[in-house]
């Protein structure tokens, strides 16, 4: 028996998904006991050199010509973007057709509206390669973990930035050094915004988010902090205080709420996720059961997505042979039990800090900034005042115990101000419980 | 709707069992749709403390209440051992009930028979709490990596050894202490055997092979070596040469044929699987599109062993909810499609090496012993003699450049009749190849 899919978008992720489909072609049919037959590609280019070969008879600019056939069963959305992302998604969905994605910007604003329609049309939706690249992460969330009450996800879920960051602290490089090595390498945009701002990983922990807790949130709810402002000088500071720095995705599941963000954060050294370096990605889940697991690997990428978009092709392509269509329910959660929920807002989040003052060399400095400290309630754990001088001011670096981020910001924006205080601080939470 | 299951074994494992089933039991429906009820257990000590509190109407010695139950669909088998668990087993089989396990030993070793029987009457079988207690590793290579030609599998998959290994490594203690801190501890048996001596790894990995490469090999054929002849000694000279030593079930496939091998084995500091410490286990898998990907987490335990065979009981539920009975092979290859494979023997392994020599401190001891190595194409890269002398002996310590392992079995021989030469040589393979 064939399945035949139909793919629109026949850039970088589309040529793996075509590759892995012609080369594993075999060993696919022998797992699924079927075959799996692209019958269509849909491009707006389809006469620039592709970096896979394929029968010209497949390509069109058409896009109708996926969406429309009606032997088409499963259509693959790999254009990214907004629209027409959406409006394609949509159309295959009302022409019953089910759909396989790759687009976290999409899912993540428009995902309700998306799956609502997938609901009403009974079709399925797989988006594997939306998170994690090749790393079955949704997977291990829907059914892996589907016994367990998941208390909190800890992930590096962008390759750019941790690409940067680790380079920044094996190198002592700038960030735009390192921004520029990264662009060089095809691992950065020439608009890198959506990397090193961390929307792309808001966006991923939002759609990670809805499948582990069952809720309904609202993207803007999570606070995002890139790593455009992170120097040498802290990535220096945290090594010597036992941390690297990661830009983290931290969301959290108890009886207070949940709790989500994106922000660079120091970790120690010893944490496993402070060893996954490069354009590497990896997720730290906590069940109530199982514990602490860890899934690693390549996070994006011609190969490792494409293996993502076909391991869901297989995924559809089970069901519809066994007539076992959104067998699992494609947010995890039955539709009905999905809940909006609010986020708990940053003020009110308690964190370790890490504090780079910028200060004037004299005397009672140290003391009217730990006195400030001090009125809001933020007790320091350690200091490192240094003789090294930038800019005519030398670095004061402070570690404290737990505060409240609202008292923290009260009390940043009152140091900020004292004329002894030179630039703006530097904050960097802390996450000091190790795996 | 109500799945209704049946228990036999309320050890540990199922007393994790009952407690997830009791505590996430409206979670589970949240993701299910259905219910999931706990019909019977049958456990040949009824009247002894459970960790676990249940109705003791669910209770009884008769394994026949849940075979022969007509309202039992899937039958979990937690006792462990050979017999009467493959009985058991073939009962349910033959009374068209479905099967959860965590029995790898007997998996391992009569697996053709009971998925042959499980083909024959179209019932499903879950295995995930077999390999990796919690961490989804069957299903990550079942389905998340169905598009990949798996290339090979490293894993750290005893958390026995590993917590011993990481002790002696840590703390300098000897095999024999450390082992008994496991006990004291509960990690390890009284009868440490099948941990130890790496036979409980060769289980899961010939599980493993199965699944990933679609072939039946014979247990007997994977090279087996335990860690009971490490000693503190050659821990403190990997370290020096910048390596640790884990007990690791490695296994390759290529156009050579398929190698599988547990051993204790040095790996880089470096390297992702080097910093896997404690009870946790790991398990780092290749395809030809996703690259390398890591799976990590606590590879057994009441609750983390229990969530693998809820998320089997969940999975199972939802294709008999479904009418999709068998929608995932249970061997991931469809059972036409499985073949026989000879595993390639270890004499034909190529490899780095780490020797220790024992030899009596006298002029010309390195040499003779170098000839002989070069006699038999072995090729050194390093060499650590040290002043301290063991029992009249010193240590001489080599790594050496690849060879085949054939050469280095005839040239240790050799030396270890050399009369300079006072005790067996120590030979440690070496995995230099990062992540």
């Amino acid at each position: 028996m064939n399945i035949n899919v139909g793919l629109i978008g026949f850039g970088t992720v589309g040529s793996g998904v075509v590759k892995i489909l012609q080369s594993n072609h075999g060993l696919i049919e022998k797992r699924l006991g079927a075959s799996i037959v692209l019958k269509k590609i849909a491009d707006r280019d389809i006469h620039s050199p592709k970096p896979i070969q394929v029968d010209r008879s497949l390509l069109t600019t058409e896009v109708n010509e996926v969406l429309d056939d009606p032997e088409i069963s499963i259509v693959i959305e790999l254009i990214g973007g907004y629209e027409p992302a959406k409006t394609f998604i949509l159309r295959a969905i009302e022409n019953g057709k089910h759909v396989v994605t790759a687009n976290k910007a999409l899912l993540a604003t428009h995902g309700q509206e998306i799956f609502a329609a997938a609901a009403k049309m009974r079709v399925d939706i797989g988006f594997e390669a939306s998170v994690g690249g090749g790393i079955p992460v949704i997977k291990a969330i829907k059914e892996g973990l589907v016994a367990d009450d998941i208390r909190s996800i800890f992930g590096i879920m962008n390759g750019t930035a941790n690409y940067i960051l680790s380079k920044m602290t094996n190198e002592g490089s700038s960030f735009e050094e390192a921004l520029k090595d990264a662009q060089i390498r095809g691992y950065a945009e020439a608009d890198p915004t959506l990397d090193v701002e961390g929307i792309d990983t808001v966006h991923k922990l939002a759609i990670l988010i809805s499948l582990a807790y069952g809720v309904h949130i609202r993207l803007e709810d999570i606070y995002t902090e890139g790593i455009t402002k992170i120097e040498p000088i802290d990535l220096k500071f945290a090594d010597e205080f036992g941390y690297n720095i990661k830009l983290l995705a931290i969301s959290k599941n108890d009886e207070r709420g949940v709790e989500a963000r994106v922000h660079p954060t120091m970790i120690p050294k010893t944490h496993i996720l402070s060893n996954v370096n490069g354009v590497y990605n990896a997720f730290q889940i906590m069940g109530d059961s199982v514990g602490h697991i860890l899934l690693y690997g390549l996070g994006a990428g011609m190969m490792p997505a494409g293996s993502a978009v076909v391991s869901d092709l297989v995924d559809l392509s089970r069901n519809i042979l066994y007539g076992s269509i959104r067998r699992v329910s494609p947010l995890s959660y039955q539709d009905y039990c999905m809940v909006p929920k609010s986020i708990i807002p940053i003020d009110e989040l308690f964190s370790r800090y890490y504090f780079r003052f910028s200060a004037v060399d004299r005397p009672g400095v140290l003391s009217k900034i730990s006195g400030i400290l001090g009125q809001n309630n933020i007790s320091i754990s350690s200091v490192i005042q240094k003789g090294r001088e930038i800019k005519g001011s030398v670095p004061i670096v402070m570690m404290t115990h737990e505060a409240r981020e609202a008292d923290v910001r009260r009390a940043l924006a009152e140091i900020d101000k004292l004329d002894v205080v030179t630039d703006k601080t530097i904050l960097i939470r802390i996450e000091h419980k190790e795996f």
